[in-house]
């Protein structure tokens, strides 16, 4: 399993509760790819929202966010963290 | 406080030792601007690296990048997280 940076933009205005809204249909959705999302963090500003998560590819990550109605913009493996 | 996320490109080829290495010395400057550098995450192949952080403001956050030789490509302020 690798550990995954993923971006969403163009998310200018997103609240708390549709962050919070999104996170769980990502959760409800990623086991059908052995993907899990383990936080997010979100700027209404700029309107870009990050996703950590773990899984097989950065294409599972991407099926589970497809399928939850918001694909991600970029996706990286990141292996290394401190 | 607010939590902003940043991001280095051209990062390609990092190693563990040289993320730990760049942390340490944000770590060691983040005191003279009240910024406080949670965590990072690195890839390698795409070289790109995403460092969490507190502080009262990007200009902030990004002065410590610069005194620490690694200025960052974005900074966004993230105060909604899940």
């Amino acid at each position: 399993m690798t550990r995954f940076m993923d971006v969403h933009r163009n998310m200018t205005g997103i609240t708390g509760p549709e962050l919070e809204e999104a996170h769980a249909a990502d959760l409800a959705l990623e086991k059908a790819e052995d993907v899990h999302f383990e936080g997010a963090w979100a700027g209404p500003e700029s309107g870009t929202v990050y996703c950590l998560s773990n899984g097989p590819s950065a294409d599972a990550v991407q099926r589970v966010h497809e399928r939850a109605g918001h694909k991600a913009d970029e996706i990286h493996a990141v292996p290394l963290s401190v």
